[in-house]
């Protein structure tokens, strides 16, 4: 990190790194696909402080209903890239539950004070058309907690706690095991640059987090998964390791650049391998059904989505731009259980987390 | 009710009624698409106790890539029609959760004990092909807590509480105000012969349950919806009203028939009167992203879902049997938005309940 940059606030430098993300990554797709139409920009406003930007690609096959005017096949079927960066107020209740990882955080129960946040981030969700590229989805975010002002104070209240977050994971509906290793190489070698506990423990909360208990099988076939991190001690590290790991902002906004700066080189030479592979109607159902998954877990499971539908004002648009454009849902489907088929294969994998790299 | 019938145990009376009815519905809808497949029966085993049998209906549309091998369009897209007649031990937290409605229910909170239940119920979900055809869902449940049996005992124990609960509900992609009305008046007329404060205070709840608070619209356009009907006093119904209302097991069962009942005069009618009315690409679409909705609604809001999902041991298909066999999400659809358009009065309708009988 540059000395000029650090001297900036921390919430400056994350936002301007996520706008430059958002515009890398989506050109990124753009340009794996430059016949199709490009993502629709979508900034907004937050009433009660902020503001964001969905980019966002919708295109309908032209052999379903809603896409018969359309003369082109698109790589990607459904997805967005989205940033927000916001500010308020948060509840009593809010900062209940986050003292729980967050000590810093004073809280008097006496006094059901609200405190000042400011919440930066990035989320992306990327459902490709052929059934033999996987759905990829990441999320790198910014959070901080400030003494409030008082009556007549200008600008931002002390920084009293501070944390970073993110992951990425994968989500094929065929299973190639090159495209597993490789994407999970690139995501341990950009973990490794800064410390060598850090891709096993988020590997592991990654497969652990991103798992349908009803369904007794994971999403995907993972990736990394990190919350909470900052100076403080953490659950998910262990606590007598030798190894050297982030804990100042800016050594762990570092490591957030590298696995932002990762995103490309893990996922797109996939698609590129993927997107055009030959693929006949079984395949296509096999896809929605896979997708229905998907929906399950995001509905039902994912902090993200329900932390979002609950909370009033939220842009439910935008939380709910993670879903499929087409979902299925058969009773008792025998796709999948006879052995030694692809999607048997599939199932395999997501029964029994293994390792990649 | 015959006085033989009513000697009998009310849980065998109950299991007795829901296993004709479940019959008396399928081959209902079996007489409606002669030339469709007929549902595919399959009774299965609770390991800890109890059986079950689902009724289920699924035919890809031709037109489908799951469906290119059928030659007939069937009425019917994808449906169920399920019994499950189960006992157990209730654990104490769930024993605890119901006490809030039940007071006869013995809870002694020093002692951590289990009390033995038995719960018989109908649920059933039918999505139609044609987007002119409105989705339906009904239930019928009758639940115990008994006392627990000593070392020795046979046979079943004291029951210590008991009640009732179920509903039925309509949820249209276009809306035709001939069938609310239809519907609704079915339902009171079916009500209002146990009790005129029944079909009011049931529409109400019924539009209170099947709320989407994040899309700040209903699901469809209702019906009714009643839980913990007992002979305790209920808080979904006026205390003070003159009007008798059904309080002892058997009134309370004559209630549940008389609904049972009339599943099939409330929709048949509609199902028959749409089911081949012409549609196009649009309406299909539709109709697809409605199916979103309903997928939202069950897998975020119902309780019986979340209920189903989160139990070790519960038959997840037959649980999921609700959700359509494809959903479709568009972000930021202009569908619904434009002033005058069939869909944008489904939407106001969604928006505001109305009285409908």
């Amino acid at each position: 990190m540059s000395s000029s940059s650090s001297e900036k606030p921390m919430r400056q430098q994350v936002e301007e790194y996520i706008v430059s993300l958002q515009e890398s990554i989506v050109s990124g797709f753009e340009k794996i696909d430059p016949n199709a139409p490009k993502f629709k920009r979508d900034s907004w406003i937050r009433a009660q402080g902020g503001r964001g930007q969905s980019c966002v690609f919708a295109m309908p096959d032209p052999s379903s209903p809603a896409g018969k005017a359309n003369t082109h096949t698109s790589v990607l079927e459904k997805g967005g890239v989205n940033i927000s960066i916001v500010h308020g107020l948060l509840p009593p209740a809010a900062i209940k539950q986050m003292r729980a990882d967050h000590s810093s955080i004073p809280f008097d129960p006496e006094k059901e004070t609200s405190l000042p946040f400011f919440a930066a981030g990035l989320s992306l969700v990327i459902h490709p058309r052929n059934p033999n590229a996987p759905t990829v989805h990441a999320n790198y975010r910014y959070f901080e907690i400030t003494e409030p002002l008082k009556e007549g104070d200008t600008g931002q209240g002390k920084v009293m706690a501070w944390w970073f977050g993110g992951g990425c994971d994968l989500t094929p509906s065929y299973f190639f095991e090159e495209d597993a290793k490789h994407f999970h190489s690139v995501l341990k070698a950009g973990c490794d640059q800064h410390g060598a506990d850090l891709y096993p423990a988020f590997k592991k909360w990654c497969d652990e987090y991103f798992y349908l208990p009803h369904r007794q099988e994971a999403r995907g076939i993972g990736g990394i998964f990190f919350d909470d991190l900052s100076d403080e001690p953490h659950k998910h590290l262990p606590s007598g390791s030798s190894a050297p790991r982030p804990k100042t902002p800016s050594e762990l906004f570092a490591f957030i650049k590298t696995m932002g700066d990762s995103f490309g080189p893990s996922y797109f030479p996939i698609l590129t391998k993927r997107m055009s592979l030959p693929y006949d109607d079984h395949m296509r159902r096999w896809q929605l059904v896979r997708r229905g998954r998907y929906v399950e877990f995001n509905l039902v499971y994912d902090r993200g989505t329900k932390f979002g539908l609950m909370t009033p004002g939220a842009r439910i648009e935008s939380i709910l731009m993670s879903l499929p454009e087409v979902a299925r849902w058969e009773y008792m489907t025998e796709m999948g259980s006879e052995e030694g088929t692809e999607e048997w294969k599939l199932i395999q994998v997501l029964k029994t987390p293994r390792e990649w790299a």
